[in-house]
């Protein structure tokens, strides 16, 4: 690779502009959904990973723009825009305009949102975590990944893991409540090792994560038990849309008005140093080589 | 095709949110750009395209988010973003965000924009044109369709026409100095034919438009002529980036203080009724089956 897109200002993060949170991500069939995904989830997602963005600001969704293309007699297209549009209403985000092509002949699919929202009293930054600041996770890990793999073995798949893969909920509410309090704030959607990693780089700190301190699903133990193994396969599965933050010590996270739902756990702390480090009944044990998914063509 | 998604609020247009003026547009390998076209110039043209929006619009270029596609080794990237950068800075747009993802296997390229201009105490819609007002064109025709004929016979061929298609140049000042006084305005970017029925269509007029008053370079002339034939090819060939717009016949538009350049034309009128008709001399000729290029899926 002849460089880094990501050290020229391209990050794959939100922008802030004027009191607007605006934020653009894009997903290709066969890299960020499966062709046999029905095309109502996938506009769902396309919207949902876009919003997550946004609540990982904490910000208020206000309107969208879509890049759509087109391939065929268009009723693929039709589906997915009510999934979008019905994911759109869920989330409060109007569908204010946008741009669709033609796709060139044998091009898979790629769809592309950017989402506006309106900055609160706090936009929490990835570079906002101090050493000694502890580390929250909120919403479910490893679920998505599960019915990513279920999908694989199976197509006709169904279930709560495959619900969580397809048509995951961005945590809007628990953003705008834990903003104000998060020194650093983000969304998993590459892997929760790979972003906390992240985290960590921006903010200046190592990251130490307590790997027995992360919870799973019963629908992921049945699939994959609570090993250690099956710990880091939900660690680096990526497609959560939780959100990870820092919080001053200080900071009775359990206490705030949060919304019912998603799971709130303190799953370690930030620390003077650089890099990651997993930790089991607090002893070091090995970081996997591969974190999460990592953007890079290959 | 199952369903226009025109229809559904997902015109190519821009939208318009709390004072700011919003456009996305993309442009695919193959479909908007030559896969020889060198990628300094796909960068230049995908935020000259975006900025075209902006200046149809009369707004102050503020800032962009890029979604980019990564294939290879990053090469192509790094000088697709030289050219961009460039562009950008050209243009006043900062980039602010983005997207980037790895290009599934066999994938053309995409690569799209969200850029965002401050609205100025005016800002046309195309749907604001009276039967009356007449109709007026900023900027070359045909020149940049021109060029592309000579790529596809001659993949190294350059000169000024390839240069239009190659390196269009959105006319910022010019819309900025027109948006005021427009009843309505547009860029061209599928073809003046096609644009203006579209720009009739929204307003609710019918659009005139008189062939022997466009104005075809030096250039243009040498490669195809200057007879009916030259001037419909120029008219529906697309690629100029000109402004069009509707303005009532109080306004005197070629007395306003415009930037020197971009020529400056009466092309036509709007009338009440509705569709597109040609005049030669005031006589009606026939309307050409294609228009320009429409952004439907084959």
């Amino acid at each position: 690779m002849a460089g880094n897109p990501a050290a020229r200002g391209l990050m794959d993060d939100t922008a802030l502009l004027d009191g607007l949170v605006i934020t653009h991500d894009m997903i290709a069939e066969g890299v960020h959904y499966l062709p046999c995904d029905p095309p109502e989830t996938v506009g769902w997602k396309l919207a949902a990973v876009n919003a997550s963005d946004l609540a990982a600001k904490g910000a208020t969704p206000q309107a969208a723009l879509l890049s759509l293309t087109m391939r065929g007699d268009g009723g693929w297209e039709m589906a997915f825009l009510d999934g979008l549009e019905a994911a759109l209403a869920e989330f409060g985000l109007d569908l204010i305009g946008g741009d669709t092509i033609a796709l060139p002949e044998g091009a898979p699919r790629m769809l592309g949102m950017t989402a506006i929202g309106r900055a609160e009293a706090k936009t929490p930054a990835r570079s906002g975590g101090q050493a000694g600041d502890a580390l929250w996770l909120v919403g479910a890990l490893g679920d998505a990944a599960a019915g990513l793999t279920m999908l694989r073995r199976d197509p006709s798949a169904t279930g709560p893991l495959v619900d969580a893969y397809r048509r995951p909920v961005p945590l809007l509410a628990a953003g705008q409540a834990l903003a104000p309090q998060a020194s650093a704030m983000m969304d998993v959607s590459d892997g929760l090792l790979i972003d906390a990693d992240r985290l960590g780089a921006a903010s200046g700190c190592k990251v130490e994560i307590d790997l027995d301190a992360l919870s799973l699903s019963p629908d992921f133990i049945a699939e994959h038990g609570d090993d250690r193994a099956a710990c880091l396969f939900a660690a680096t599965g990526g497609d959560d849309y939780a959100l990870l933050l820092s919080a001053p010590e200080t900071v009775d996270v359990l206490g705030l008005s949060l919304p019912v739902g998603p799971r709130v756990i303190r799953i370690g702390r930030l620390v003077a140093g650089e890099g990651l480090s997993l930790l089991e009944c607090g002893e070091d044990v090995p970081v996997p080589e591969r974190l999460g998914y990592e953007h890079r063509s290959t």
